[in-house]
């Protein structure tokens, strides 16, 4: 029998704030009620500060994150588009695939697992593309599966170079709300995201922002949907209403998490994530292992993705740590299966838990066969934490 | 400021049990974790029972009902099929124009809203379609927006009659778990719900069974889709994962809400809500009002649509519960906005929480001009219940 | 097996509401923490407010209502003390017997149960003890078994007539934040009650409210105390901390409540439960019962006591709601046992759940034998709330 | 602004799990309904497990433990009854102040805070007491602030030795449920404890279990008591009812808990305290530390008081802890104050949420001007962990 907490260390679903369980523990409610609109119409408003957005349009999808991938093609291509996509990993191999079933035609660029997208690749296709005969351009800002972040700005700004007309789609999945996204700076199209990262929500919601230039995309896509639909949504959002019934439960803890990431502020926020981030790095590096992430500029600030030795299966130290130390360490994915062990650190998250599934990955490590130091990760993690934090003390005692 | 219970008496979202809302209430925790198929995996199986099917796949979308509705389609048929249609409330209509925006050609049957599914009409027109050129024959079983029940097995005999081999698609997200149900029995090949009516959920999952006939045509069907490919979800299913993050805290509810379900017995639920929908019916018959259902055959079990008089506007007696007394009354949708007003009698319900909601009925339809008298309704109701009751312990008695 | 909400419709525990609930449902913290305070602190001064006094010490035991009685007794009283107590109902008796337990000699003054602490004969006791030897005199305000408040502020009066200088304990268990109560103007020495009647919480806490004087009292009292002893409360509680490790989940329950008394304004708290509690009487009256309380006058806002006919055992009664109806009615207790059942109407509450209430007693009634007309009462108690509730906006419109 | 979880590594209130968090979500009830006697009854037969004892009498307070501490005496004994305790910790301190201001003679013996109780000086002033005077021994089983365990067997040996007939009271508030207690074994009579330690609740119950002898004697005993009276209680208990209101919450609670207690099994959740307790102990030593405990025989597995260095003091190590890195350690109390912090390490608890104790007193110790090694104690608590789980699998394995 398992006893005390299991200590949940994935890149999402997050660790849901108790006062967002408290938000969320509601009866039901009708979703016609005249003053519906007081819980809902907020949200929408204040995930434009989220996305940083001052005119895109809020959507909000009974669904996860994929389904806001899907929402995002389906209103605004047509059949046979083609679209530039980069596969980078696990998240960006999928909406390629999607792409693909949806009926566009994907112009790929393959990078190894580990890399971001390829800023100057992407700068040659589209300087070849005078036609524009690519409709849209996709970055994942940051891959889950490899903990990449790739550089949204710079493809906007190769875009901009060779006055491509494109729709720049980005999967914010695992980034916004956690690391800095610009909608309206980087002129972002379709941004998605998800309520189970950084929203610190339970999944569920499937979240776009749509600009303005994506939106009149929308009026005349041809291909097929229904659910999806903007206009059916746009139709009745303004007032606080949904065309079909939306996750009222969701949306309470929702009104929760936004009023927290405000609370603490955003930047304040990316910077904790920041933090918390490269003390799981130096605990890497402790052990003397290397991350995924091909380069120290595109390392991701909420997922490490770890590589083990190869005597090492890295399936026996997830499986391990959840078994044995009540610890869910993120797997491997696809190719990286056995290779890779992934520690997510983002949402509502502080030192000590950082810390909890540091020293979980290290006995489950061993087991496992790796010959590291117990406790020397968690040494150099802790080290970085109190002298981090020191700085920023003396950076508050000095203003 | 609010005091006491919001008294919650639409068709959906419906209460959901304290049992159910405390089952909801856990961390997060990881959905690809080596024991994640032991909350996941029987959820499977105990839906086929709810859906009376030993064969059917059950597959569970984040989304809402219409969700699946969509993914029934998407899956089984191709770009400009012929499908046969009855447009006889909002739901009905809606599904309809669902089936126009992706891309099927609608033969649609128009009845007065009121009406059920016409037999007869649609035994016509598939005796007419020798060629089988209708590919699907949509029905919905419980029209939420009238309060009508259609006969399934009959349209079911009609297409046997004949040997139409068209899907036969039905809309159950107002009926499913809470009137009798037959998916097997029936030959339903597209059964649709969703989580937030007789499962007693918060809205957030959409829910579909697929006949085995179902299952063939979507290998082949060729419209577009990724989200909600059938194949994704049945490729990792069986082991109980799925192909992108599912709403866990849904599920351990839907655990509770099975568990109940079963517990009291699903004959036994269906013959409850028959004898509270009868307390609600025997209220407005006291009042004098009619129901939309336009014969007791064809009365709904869950929802009961009431017009009334023309002096009075049935919003006003719906914001008046609301405003007034705490009472969320489901309110008339399309055409019959302002000449009815609804009483959901759906899920985690009983005697006294109908009461609750003829009474403030009463009060809000007086308030709004109506001259009926106060209490009358609550009397017939609770000489039903009252009656019922002794009835149901007689038979206890002597069994 | 039950569905839906069991109607809670007795004198206490009384319904929590949602945000409180929410609210205690929070991991455990530490008692010693440097912040503790700023969760308590406040809890005190609020109270104050609740109770009327700006210079009385609030002190919360872990316990029930029944705990504070007797920390009351045994802070600021001596062995052998002589009391003035009137027996009028289960609560006033118990505690009289409390009394006579812990070592006081209690002057005993009977009146029928349905009377109120008979101001004339205190008048007459008290004007004949000149040499003081009555150390206190004991004042129930609402006694909950018979549905009677007393006029504190008369005992006071005659009190202060004759000059007598015996410490004045109230018990305001079924009172306090939902019946007007006036400590500092009453000059109340020593104010009881608990967490779970008008302060909307379960049982847990004893609230105790103590004066200047009674304060001075306790520092000479010598009957013996340890857990219940104020000083060791009054050293650490200005800091927010406590003696022994504190309910921390009911404090959180404690700061929401008092929001919401606050936020609705205690007046108008006082005011809605005058309007239901008419609502109920009124209902009685259709019924042609009586209340046990003996006039108009006492009648209490929080709860209603009514007499069944002989022919009607009003423990059937109570037992048929609960069993056929899901309905907690409030028992008859002691002598009342079989001849009464109670309707409490205080907490968190609205006219629709007064309603639910009266209406599973009609039909619970009717089972047991009693001659009524279904409908009745509720029809009454519609009647009224309608009348009421527009009588108000009348008024507001006219502000 | 605090993110993620605030730690808790206090010796109580403990962590509470989930599954007793959920079932604790309940509306409220009526405590005098029929079908209250299946929430309770089963609460006092399964706390008699608990306590191993099959006549012994459970008694539920509403209260904390020093409720309970208080019950026991009142209830037993007289007015100037001599009764014999050890000071030997904060707790016991505050026991025998306690049996002072409830009137009763106390022989005291003191010990250096850290040593057990004195069984040769229990023996010998026991031996000395041939007429009887003294008529309650008592034991603090675990004395909290120091970590220290007594043996109780060891006491009751010595009062058989000189056939000394004085009843045994012990205060098992943080052993019982934890640490291994035989009520009859060890023929105590009067064993006390609350809900917020080994039973994993929140504060709020105050816990007694009374011996046959006990309860004959609280017959007899003369120390005025009301709330407390064990007869008010028997008479109704045993219906499942209570004298006053009892909290229900708590109740649904204790149910979970006492179930997980029996699945994991008692002597399970004793070997998961022992081995949790080493690890701590293991951290504690790798620092170089002592713990107050002056032997290893009397560790107490539920908590451990660890001194720092002198130029370290403790206060900035507990409050850093807390308020840099959202851990509450326990303090050190009464002449251990800035000497002493402690880490509970009892309840619901894992081998995880020990490291993430450990690892933030490590910072919050170097903070504080500690010399000691990051990640030293961390590694040792992970080796003991690891090779503790080994071989206890080889013992499965070979079963």
């Amino acid at each position: 029998m398992r006893t005390g907490i299991t200590h949940l260390a994935i890149p999402g679903p997050t660790n849901v704030p108790e006062a967002v369980r408290q938000a969320m523990n509601v009866p039901m409610q009708d979703m016609r009620a005249p003053d519906f609109g007081d819980l809902t119409i907020g949200l929408f408003s204040d995930l434009r500060r989220v996305f940083k957005t001052a005119n895109g349009t809020v959507i909000l999808y009974p669904g996860s994150g994929t389904a806001a991938w899907e929402a995002a093609m389906m209103n605004t291509l047509n059949p046979g588009d083609r679209v530039l996509m980069c596969r980078k990993g696990q998240f960006s191999m999928l909406w390629a695939r999607m792409a693909e079933q949806l009926g566009l035609e994907v112009e790929l660029v393959d990078v190894p697992w580990g890399a971001g997208t390829p800023v100057s690749e992407f700068a040659r296709i589209l300087g070849n593309d005078a036609e524009g005969r690519i409709k849209a351009v996709f970055v994942t800002h940051n891959e889950t599966a490899t903990g990449v972040t790739s550089d949204v700005a710079a493809i906007r700004a190769v875009m901009d170079d060779v006055y491509h007309e494109a729709l720049l789609f980005v999967d914010g999945v695992s980034s916004i709300a956690s690391i800095d996204f610009r909608m309206d700076e980087w002129r972002v199209d379709l941004a998605v995201t998800g309520s189970q990262k950084g929203l610190m929500l339970p999944a569920g919601l499937g979240i776009l922002a749509v600009s303005e230039k994506a939106m009149a995309a929308s009026r005349r896509a041809t291909l097929p949907r229904a659910y999806f639909r903007f206009e059916d949504m746009t139709a009745v959002n303004g007032d606080g209403y949904f065309p079909y019934t939306p996750p009222t439960q969701l949306f309470h803890g929702l009104r929760k998490s936004l009023d927290r990431l405000f609370e603490e502020g955003l930047e304040n926020v990316f910077a904790r994530h920041r933090r918390l981030a490269e003390g799981v790095r130096r605990a890497v590096h402790a052990w003397g292992y290397d991350l995924v992430a091909e380069h120290c500029k595109i390392y991701s600030d909420t997922v490490s993705a770890i590589r083990v030795p190869p005597e090492v299966d890295a399936r026996d130290v997830i499986r391990g740590a959840y078994v044995n130390y009540n610890t869910s360490l993120g797997t491997g994915l696809g190719p990286l299966a056995g290779k890779v062990f992934r520690i997510g650190h983002l949402g509502d998250l502080n030192e000590v838990m950082c810390l909890a599934a540091i020293s979980a990955a290290e006995m489950a490590l061993v087991d496992a066969g790796a010959t590291i130091d117990l406790g020397s990760g968690v040494a150099a993690a802790q080290c970085w934490y109190r002298e981090s934090r020191q700085v920023r003390q003396v950076a508050l005692a000095a203003e």
